[in-house]
């Protein structure tokens, strides 16, 4: 008989920041029983994916052993965790694992989608556990920046995994309290076979600090600000939306939530019983009328996105506040990697205007909610694995993980997604190109290699001439006509003229065969009309030609 | 008779990083006469700019007023400070004044462009001075990341300007070495009406750090590297890249320039005098044998550009070069705010191959061309100069610059683009809206105003449909195509079917006079389009509509 195996397949998160879905098989080769941790999705660019809603992992690989898959486990309830649960579920039909705060959630995409959610189960916090096949896993509390984030503690016969999720270690604290759930007295003496760990701040070389941390700079500038406070962050840090608004109340501030992520944040929050001791929100429109120096808003928006309310505000209304020259705006967030830009432009009009604006700066007002390189360090020699394999990451951040590993004295493997590894070797056993990526354009789920994407740079960046031929009733008797979008056609249009001459001339080159052969007409005159184009202002656009009267 | 005034202008730069133009004006209201420093360009992104080549600033007040300008004084040959002085001063018909080395360069820019370049004036550092109708120019020498980069020190009869122009402090050099040039002594003796100063490090609250201090760490670096090395930097970091070959001469590798920007501005140096000792440089062709460990490569693309060396390499191979698991790459360069998704892609790249990559990290392989926080207060008690105005960096920038300034004790005034101070009483004494932004779009100018741009924004979020339709020979014969391009139209194109029957829908229901009036056929065809797109898949496209056949 087969020896059964137990293997590690990233199908997102390692090789990139977000689109976290980790795949644990464990038995025979070919037929293991599959169990999936996460299903998030990345968010897309302009660089590379414009028009796009959400980026999600490609699960054809899934897809075709979807009657092996045990289930779904789910860490906790970030976008690049759980943003694409309801839509995967659906198309895999497997049972769905959370706590409590996760779960809703997660239900709530079910049901703005419309979907079936009785696949989502509740799960309590260990010593509670979840059977599933040859799996028995753990939901393990950690710190991070969301309430009720989990490391999963995976055990099969092979031995015991521990999936960290997403986590941070309070080094403020006492060692005993880093992991203030019981159950990590029992995982630290239990032989670990593998570590399987968030390296997204393995290149941080402080110690992690604590949310409470933060408390005295909070109600220190809270409360000798002058004017009218807004402060953002994320909505989902309920700990830090509970922290602002406690610095808030204690300056005799009113505190008003602005935006619907605020809103549905924290009231799963309260729905899931997770804070009983927020101080009272006022809704938006009765705390208009009060006196500047009385009134906290909390905006969601701190990575300047477009409709949020902190780039609301900054345009100069929300909802009918407006901070004018000597109110203060702070940004109790980290500014992730690509939206540099974005959130400069909400400072900057804040700053143009007079408004004061306190970012993090030296940490003051912001903690990570991920565990920096010492952390790691520590984690590491807590729970002594027997192999550490590096997540959620970019390749850098994997690369640089494992060899931090490697120094403290451990083995460690750096699988990237679409790879498969042997968690009791340590070796890579497959490389499959399983993995891959899917877009949310609009209400459309489509192929990362469909061409769609590659049109709308093409585009973007020379942009689109369509061209009309009519054939009208006797051959060579035609009518051209044609416009172009996203290119400059002159003072008088004239350009669009010049591209009606040089296809007059392309189509009069051509023989009749030439003529009868769409394909090829539709290809010498797309040919034409960017050689024009590209002679007279240097750019080659898409072109769409559009054939009638062939008669 | 009236009074004499003395303005300043920013056209660009005052409010952004980059495309740095400033108009002085000295004479009676509306009859100053003007002088104009540099003439940057700004660097597009996909998020606001896509397919534009470059930003420019929009000259047409310059235009107005062309018979006043005495001349343009480049302060130094960094792309957003002369990137587009071959296309304005053409347009202006006026002197441009320059040192050597950036002459030199801005020289290039008209040749490319086979324009005049008799306009071109090469000056020497202080103590020499241009006299300029009532102005008095003097260049004094700083140290910036580029060669020859200097101060403009502007007499007029109303008093002294010092316009730094980008420049930094090396704080471990002694004080009468910081501006080594004694020109300086001179300038602190006298008396300062206004300091017009570089502001885009003024949040950096560590004290500057001289070039010189990086000759360690890399030397270093590149002795105890194993394979081959690969360096980026900017190419007119001339220092730098010397620094960077000198430390591999020293390690015993012979060292080959990659791109074109490294032999373009190398070369520069050397032709101007500028550096006698660089180590020789090995041809690519004759280093391809050459033994790993014996070579340095020195890469364009420290910010990721797409077709720069050291993104080749990182997809494998530039001019037969390829970096292997072993090897290392180092940013010797900062991330500018914008370029972190395309350094990521680069840095990961390498990473997942196995090579390895150093980053600035903590400031051991780059420092900064800029003065910090402290050297900023450092300059203002050099030279107590009667009022400060902030310059070059954006709004946040500008308003904490002058609060520094304030705290120093100085007045100091924030002016953003367009805004015109009175330099004597220190007022905004026009807000004229004359600042504004032109586009170079392949070989067109364009106004950011023209709708070019929104144009392809809405092709690259939404896709676009070109539609024909032919009336051919009777009314109501019409003959219906459809095309969509960026916008999944399923796997056998159903999409164009539904478009051309929504379309045919529509024009069923118009009535004769209706469909005579094309504007409105074409308005109502559009929006039927775009109804059933969006229905379909919520897309909300850019539309064509192309009328043949009207008769």
């Amino acid at each position: 008989m087969a020896k059964n195996r137990l293997f590690y397949l990233p199908l997102g998160g390692a090789g990139e920041i977000g689109m976290n879905m980790y795949v644990y098989g464990y038995g025979q080769k070919g037929r293991e029983r599959l169990l999936v941790v996460d299903a998030g999705i990345a968010f897309p660019d302009m660089e590379t994916t414009p028009g796009i809603d959400h980026v999600m992992p490609d699960i054809a690989w899934l897809q075709e052993r979807a009657e092996r898959i045990e289930g779904i486990f789910l860490s906790h309830a970030h976008e690049d965790h759980v943003g694409a649960i309801a839509r995967i579920q659906t198309c895999l039909g497997v049972p769905v694992y959370a706590r409590a705060f996760t779960a809703h959630l997660a239900w709530q995409k079910f049901e703005e989608m419309q979907l079936e959610s009785d696949c989502l189960h509740v799960v309590d916090a260990s010593p509670a556990r979840v059977n599933a096949g040859p799996f028995s896993v753990g939901f393990l509390p950690v710190p991070h920046s969301i309430p009720e984030a989990s490391s999963l503690v995976i055990d099969c016969p092979a031995g015991r995994i521990v999936h960290t999720g997403d986590f941070k270690l309070n080094s403020s604290l006492s060692e005993e309290a880093m992991f203030s759930h019981a159950g990590w007295k029992d995982i630290r003496d239990s032989e670990i076979l593998a570590l399987i760990c968030d390296s997204t701040n393995v290149f941080v070389k402080s110690e992690g600090r604590a949310e409470s941390s933060l408390t005295a700079a909070l109600t220190q500038l809270i409360a000798d600000s002058d004017g009218m406070v807004a402060a953002t962050t994320f909505a989902s840090n309920i700990t830090r939306v509970r922290q602002l608004a406690q610095a808030g109340a204690r300056a005799g501030r009113s505190v008003v939530l602005l935006g619907r992520a605020m809103l549905r944040m924290t009231s799963a929050a309260v729905d899931c019983g997770i804070v009983d001791d927020f101080p009272p929100f006022l809704a938006p429109e009765s705390a208009l009328g009060m006196k500047r120096h009385k009134l906290l808003l909390l905006t969601t928006g701190s990575q300047g996105e477009l409709r949020s309310a902190s780039a609301q505000l900054s345009h100069g209304n929300f909802r009918g506040f407006r901070l004018i020259a000597g109110d203060t705006f702070l940004l109790s967030s980290k500014t992730i990697p690509g939206n540099e830009l974005s959130v400069a432009r909400v400072v900057n009009r804040f700053a143009s205007a007079g408004i004061r604006v306190i970012d993090d700066d030296e940490g003051a007002f912001h903690v990570s909610g991920h565990a920096n390189r010492p952390d790691l360090t520590h984690l590491q020699k807590l729970l002594s694995p027997r192999l550490v394999v590096p997540m959620h990451g970019e390749y850098r951040h994997l690369v640089g993980h494992a060899e931090l590993a490697r120094e403290n004295g451990f083995r460690a493997t750096v699988v990237g997604n679409g790879k498969m590894a042997d968690l009791q070797s340590g070796e890579i056993v497959g490389e499959d190109g399983v993995a891959g990526r899917t877009y949310l354009d609009g209400t459309s789920v489509i192929s990362a290699q469909s061409g769609v994407v590659r049109d709308r740079l093409r585009m973007a960046r020379d942009g689109m001439v369509s061209v009309s031929i009519n054939f009208a009733t006797r051959r060579r008797e035609i009518e051209i006509a044609a416009k172009c979008k996203g290119i400059y056609t002159g003072l008088n249009g004239q350009l669009d003229e010049f591209v009606i001459d040089a296809i007059d001339d392309c189509v009069g080159r051509l023989n009749d065969s030439e003529m009868a052969d769409e394909e090829r007409l539709e290809r010498e005159v797309s040919i034409a009309v960017r050689r024009e184009i590209s002679a007279r202002c240097g750019k080659r656009p898409m072109v769409s030609v559009l054939l009638t009267g062939m008669s």
